[in-house]
């Protein structure tokens, strides 16, 4: 069989570019899996770890602007988000550095021998070691963040775990281009090459995610893709961990009280934050609970106002711009559902951004479910509410979300029981804030119920090591024998229990 | 359909003692966890919990006579090993009480704003909250530490998890009886009794892992019954996280300096630990390799010698008697295998411990690797070894361990390398001890590369109440709504980063 070529697309035109590779087949994968594995003891060494992250970060910091440029020719994202996204990547390589020196993310617990407990406690002295070869799939809408560069193999790498990204088909070139900037920080610091291997193809990412010296993955991209990994990594006679971020809703409720205070704001920001990047943000608030009545109508007015005028902007690829067409026409043409802004065609290669509106009594019964799925693109929907039963009637239908928002003003009486209703929605609950722009920090979470993430781990900030790790626990081990970060005299000062 | 009966058991006779209960229907299953799903909120409050584990153990200390000759009754354990496991249960639970008091388990994070940062750092607050409803499935092995009054009820209640305990068929009664003390025990700290619901039968727990109310689940048990388990929680619409402790062989490599040094202590201790319990223990040493040659003909020979003056014992029940006595004729039929204690039937009720060799080479080639999965109850498989790397290809071969062992000598040049080939089979490493009886403390790790465990979590030890809480973060959020745990002036005084 001829292998399949790999082609870089202009997403402004829909034209092929240029070749970039050809996806690996089966033999290839495992070639890449089992190079990757054979760097596990070189990357068992923690400064060199960090020195990796941060020559990584240096590097692709010096080829900025070819990186932004190749990125910006497959994605049709635009230099300025692409300039911030290189920033926001080269920053999080730096913060897992940092993790790695801190070194609590070891987690070391140690107990001293207690003769007196039931049954007697020996000495136990355990942390946390990497798991081994890491999956990452990377993700369309952010070629550098949570691609190749990103945070999948940025704290898989922290973590010790050599890693195999399959490249998104959307951006292979600057695929390409990051994984050999990383290669190169690896040869840099006296690391094999290998710690971090490219793959193309569809059935490339199947067979990594099968391959037996595969430890765990991680993936960012459809309730569809991610689900048919997740269901193939349980699959395995070995099961393991997949961490999966399939997709998100993230609601928004707006209390009366907000919408008195400040439905011009209200409208604007929340126009803002859908359009932002043209829709194509995993954050991206696509459902709205917004009161019936005089002052949602100024909301549902100042939204109108600042959607229409967004410009038309250009998907990712033609294959989402037309899943955006047919879903928004879709959720348009049920009985009940109006388009206060169509969204829909552009240019040939463009959308416009839109909005539907819909009594939130009718989701209550349960008509329109579609309404309650994500619809990937710039398209929110606002329900109009009578009620706070009606509110808590529709939250208790909606699927896990990324993030749950609360719009309340400064003095809200329903602010209280409305946010005790939106976290259990969602990994992390905003106030007066919008969904989009996930903050790279150690209290971040991003992760929530199912669909939002198959696992109870966050995908961005210090925890997030946590997914490539394992207990370990010596008993009984004379001191020469044990690491040095486990030994009494703590000679590398690392925090412990 | 007539509810099928659940009776209790002797093992010591095979004879039916008494009816206990009927097994659940799917719904008298659905009401279990409904009534448990509508405690939530009640356990929410973090004192109340740590009274609750606190009184439960009170209970049951007070119980203790009652509860010891109920478990007796049906597990044939003996009032001495129930009388210790009481105790671990008790200290189990008030560990826990500790644990919840103690707060550092909801890992609380705390980034103040910082615009400088790319994106720029709202105010974020992360802290861990219970996952809903959990399923616990009973041990056969542990009537108490691992069945209703076990680690993973007392982790789930200090999560704030209400517990839907499915029992073991091996001990109904004894199920019920703790059931009813931990429902008591709810009462008295003023929480409703359905935080701990108990319910019996085999299509009722796999009813169970597929309710969509239940959020995880906890499992000690057999590899099958596990991974059918694990399987049906991963096809779930909604996948759960399932924490399944499924079978380890746990082995232990002589060196050839122990056993010239300690040839006798280390049969005679192998054969205490093998034996221990019927040899009914998820920690027993199943697989052991020691040199050959003269030392080791010395530690087979004592070996011999102690194994041999094991008394007949009860196993759990007729149909792990049945799979004992099967599984190690099939075994000791084995080409190349040898007998020096041939285990099999006692009198008609009972079992004589025993233990067979073969030669390392022959599973090196990959003949045999029946020899390489566990066989529940007192036996074990001694290979014996001509080289360091026959040594390096048998581990080679072996599933994932709860545990693996060293014998080592004070001065020992092939102690480390040897430590480094373990350390990747098991969740805890042990020195010149036996993995049997697993301490309660901080720094344990029950668990380890499946079949050991299907996450990467521990079921014994403080930080198995991780399994049932996941981060939320709260962003930008005022302080009066935000949970006490949360604000500013942190008025609990909980450990935060």
């Amino acid at each position: 069989m001829a292998a399949e070529p790999v082609w870089s697309v202009d997403p402004r035109t829909g034209k092929p570019r240029e070749q970039v590779a050809v996806e690996a087949t089966a033999d290839e994968v495992d070639r890449a899996v089992r190079a990757a594995a054979a760097t596990r003891e070189a990357l068992a060494d923690r400064t060199v770890r960090a020195a990796l992250l941060r020559t990584a970060a240096d590097l692709l910091d010096e080829a900025g602007p070819h990186v932004i440029e190749a990125a910006d020719a497959e994605t049709a994202l635009g230099p300025a988000r692409l300039t911030g996204e290189l920033a926001r990547t080269t920053a999080q390589l730096r913060s897992f550095a940092d993790v790695v020196d801190e070194g609590s993310f070891l987690d070391i617990r140690i107990d001293l021998p207690d003769p007196t407990t039931t049954p007697p406690r020996p000495d136990l002295r355990r942390w946390k070691i990497p798991l081994g070869v890491v999956a990452v799939y990377a993700a369309s809408n952010f070629p550098l963040a949570f691609s190749v560069p990103g945070g999948d193999t940025a704290s898989a790498l922290a973590a010790g775990c050599p890693v195999v990204v399959k490249a998104h088909p959307d951006h292979p070139a600057t695929s390409e281009l990051a994984a050999s900037l990383l290669r190169r920080a690896a040869a840099k610091v006296g690391l094999p090459e290998d710690v971090v291997v490219l793959v193309h193809g569809f059935d490339a990412g199947v067979e990594l995610v099968r391959h037996p010296l595969v430890a765990a993955a991680g993936f960012t991209g459809s309730i569809r893709g991610g689900r048919a990994l997740f269901d193939a990594a349980a699959v395995r006679p070995v099961p393991i961990p997949f961490h999966g971020e399939l997709g998100s809703l993230n609601p928004v409720v707006i209390t009366g009280a907000a919408a008195e205070e400040r439905a011009g704001e209200i409208g604007a920001g929340l126009a803002a934050s859908m359009t932002m990047g043209q829709g194509q943000f995993c954050t991206k608030p696509g459902f709205v609970l917004a009161p019936s009545g005089e002052a949602g109508d100024r909301f549902v007015s100042a939204l109108t106002d600042a959607v229409s005028e967004t410009e038309p902007g250009v998907m990712l690829d033609h294959r989402m711009r037309g899943s955006f067409l047919t879903g928004t026409f879709e959720r348009a043409e049920l009985p009940g559902v109006t388009a206060p802004v169509m969204p829909g065609p552009g240019g040939p290669h463009t959308v416009n951004a839109g909005f539907l509106t819909v009594d939130a009594g009718a989701l209550v019964k349960g008509e329109h479910d579609t309404l309650l799925e994500e619809c990937f693109g710039p398209v929110t929907v606002v329900a109009r509410y009578d009620s706070q039963e009606q509110i808590t009637a529709v939250l208790s239908r909606l699927p896990g979300n990324l993030t749950a928002t609360l719009q309340m003003a400064e003095e809200d009486p329903d602010a209280a029981a409305l946010l005790a209703e939106l976290t259990p929605l969602a990994g992390r609950v905003l106030v007066n804030g919008w969904p989009t722009g996930v903050a790279v920090a150690g209290a971040q979470h991003h992760g929530g119920p199912y669909p939002a993430t198959t696992s109870t781990s966050t995908s961005v900030g210090a925890t997030s090591i946590e997914r490539w790790l394992r207990p370990v626990t010596y008993q009984s081990t004379p001191q020469h024998l044990l690491p040095p970060e486990l030994r009494d005299d703590n000679p590398l000062g690392l925090p412990r229990r």
